[in-house]
């Protein structure tokens, strides 16, 4: 791996796999550079002439606003909002991961799931019980909160059923990616560590779990080894620099690194400390994994390693053939995502991509590597690799185990097929 | 330093300066705890009696939204706009940095300085061009420039007006911290290196300087440095994920990590390659530091390294005496963040803060401390080093440079008294 300050120049790819997949360096060095006389890309030579004055460099712009919006060219840009028929407030928002960039998912933009719509809490009402096997029941307003020392972190949350059945139909769905695999996004958490407030109410010797509740009108609530909670666990409170937003938990939620997004409870008002957890109907009517042959697993709560290539994907068409980016997210429950393989001949041949230094644990991590269209059909599949060895099953692996009607935790490897015209389809690997 | 696993207690509290300053440890060990039976924070003991069902259980929530905003009871949360009189659209916002918390700031809330107001530019209409000493002028559409290879980075942003003459005033402005030093943010940016572009274009040998000009009504101006330019320069396009607001360039603007914001040319339209700086308006009458006698200096470009108490700051009241969090933000022009020093005594003594991981260069650092409030008369003051070695100065050192009507690059070290009453202001050190 070259990390060398020499400018690599695109003129000097060199094929790292089959189909056109080249050497990562380019993005390693991160002053790419093209050599003189080569018009790889896409600019157009300019003509002489002096440039038009557009219309708005000739009357001045607007105020200044005190709240900022995005531009009303990116309207389109917008979660895919899916309701659960009847059930008021319930359902799922998706993040469109396709027309977002970077690692951090703007809070407009995280997605939703909800059990009975978004509360509108007025924090000065609102209060934190911690109770059950503890020494000193305690009692937190929100100002009380305010005073303990905080933590931030830059983590994913990921709900169970993203990728899930729909993506494992027999006919592959074609739909924008954010359709697809868009119930996970990943943002800045700042928030109180949980050690600190289960220690102050003095955890009794024979507790193990503890129940979160929340103060939704479903009262979602889920069990969570107290061992996590005395690990890394959070009563989150900013989000990307800012209060959580309401669908996200205002004024608090739990946010527990790494395991199924509905455990990090949102509108967080109990937690009681318990010797066993509590089989709640989110974790044994839900949440619970039914396996090939009928058994179920339940209590399963870390996210696999995962990766999914953002750009190209489904809906999109290439233009010219030529010299593209490939790029797309991996993320681990476990911890660090180590590497990140691209094909681009459905397998048969992998190359390693670059990773977007820092590498953050249970994070988002962007990976990215050059790719020489040469205009043929291509299947472009990803496979992320994170610190523990665990590597991401392909699809008839995953079967093999869950069925095809599994709703949870499918971290299976995705395949996007490349036709001739360079429009891009969701296919089986 | 210890960064060992088992958790400290706050009971276990060790002073590392005087007047109360305690030592980092609680918050190296990122689990902090506290020892049975000491009410050393804020919680209330909880009642026996079944919690209170609030009205917002009873009844299902709202449905999602395609794109989110805050809650309405954090309509508090607000830019600080200061407008120029009779200069439409001209004039500053600053961040509200006592009311986010964590290092990124939120899109709706970066800092803006405009020249001649916001303009609504229509991506499809938008071209960039880069022409003067290169072998081929190129010209690129927004359709083009995206399928360029992009990285993404976690930088900061900072006018270099910010904590300017206003707080060289004899008698310290008493306002919130926003309105003092609310002109710096902190984005993840991700765009094209221009590297890329410049070597496309063929920079010419006797090539030195850049000139970058917006499409706002002031086509704003400013020479970049070609070695800036070809080292760490990029065309950003997307800001904390989304595509840039507005305010902040959109459709694109050149970002150059560390240096004076304005040069961060919004709403780029064309880089001019140049022998030598174009001494533009922005880059003579304005962004020229007057120094101490009346000589100037121009084409001042990195800022300095600097750090600022967050929480608490001015216009807070602190409550009961006891434990509190002193945080603040940390940033350096030149790279890392090496350490922040915190004195409780008004500089008599200081203690190293704990650095939020991971510190990364010409971004945001987050640092916090301990604090045992006795309740009685306190400074607080906090001082960054970079890992280049510099300081920050004290105000002393920077009149003796600057005099007092200087109007950029003020990093001198900042002061907040508290009273005995728990009253926060600004003072001088």
């Amino acid at each position: 791996m070259s990390q060398s300050k020499h400018p690599t120049h695109i003129s000097d790819l060199e094929a790292a796999a089959g189909n056109g997949l080249m050497n990562r360096r380019l993005f390693l060095t991160g002053s790419a550079s093209v050599a003189g006389g080569l018009a790889l890309l896409t600019a157009t030579q300019a003509s002489a002439a002096p440039l038009e004055v557009p219309p708005w460099m000739k009357v001045p712009g607007t105020h200044m606003r005190p709240y900022g919006q995005p531009s009303s060219f990116e309207e389109g840009v917008q979660r895919i909002v899916g309701g659960t028929p009847g059930v008021t407030g319930s359902g799922v928002s998706f993040t469109p991961l396709e027309k977002i960039h970077g690692t951090i998912t703007p809070n407009g933009l995280h997605f939703e799931r909800h059990h009975s719509g978004v509360p509108d809490i007025d924090p000065s009402r609102h209060q934190l019980l911690i109770h059950g096997l503890v020494e000193r029941p305690l009692m937190f307003t929100m100002d009380a909160l305010m005073r303990y020392p905080t933590v931030t972190r830059i983590q994913f949350l990921e709900c169970s059923g993203n990728s899930g059945r729909s993506n494992l139909l027999p006919q592959p769905q074609q739909a924008p990616l954010g359709a697809l695999h868009g119930l996970v996004s990943c943002s800045e958490w700042t928030g109180i560590p949980l050690s600190t407030l289960l220690e102050e109410a003095g955890v009794k010797p024979e507790a193990g779990w503890v129940l979160a509740e929340g103060a939704d009108a479903a009262a979602m609530s889920r069990s969570v080894p107290l061992e996590k909670m005395l690990d890394d666990a959070i009563i989150a409170l900013y989000q990307n620099g800012e209060r959580l937003r309401p669908e996200n938990g205002y004024p608090m939620r739990l946010f527990l690194p790494g395991y199924e997004g509905n455990m990090s409870v949102k509108w967080l008002r109990r937690l009681k400390v318990n010797a066993a957890p509590t089989m709640t109907r989110d974790e044994t009517s839900h949440y619970t994994d039914v396996m090939l042959g009928g058994k179920a697993k339940i209590l399963t709560f870390p996210m696999g390693v995962k990766s999914i290539i953002t750009n190209p994907s489904p809906t999109m068409t290439l233009g010219q053939p030529g010299l593209y980016e490939v790029t797309g997210l991996a993320w681990s429950g476990a911890g660090k995502i180590a590497r990140v393989e691209v094909s681009a001949d459905g397998g048969a041949t992998w190359a390693e991509a670059a990773l977007t230094e820092p590498v953050l644990s249970k994070s988002f991590t962007r990976f990215r590597i050059p790719w020489q269209w040469q205009g043929g059909p291509a299947t472009l599949l990803s496979r992320a690799v994170d610190e523990t060895g665990a590597v991401q099953p392909t699809r008839t692996q995953f079967v093999a185990e869950y069925g095809e009607r599994s709703n949870y935790h499918n971290n299976t490897i995705q395949a996007w097929g490349i036709a001739a015209t360079g429009e891009v389809s969701n296919v089986l690997a």
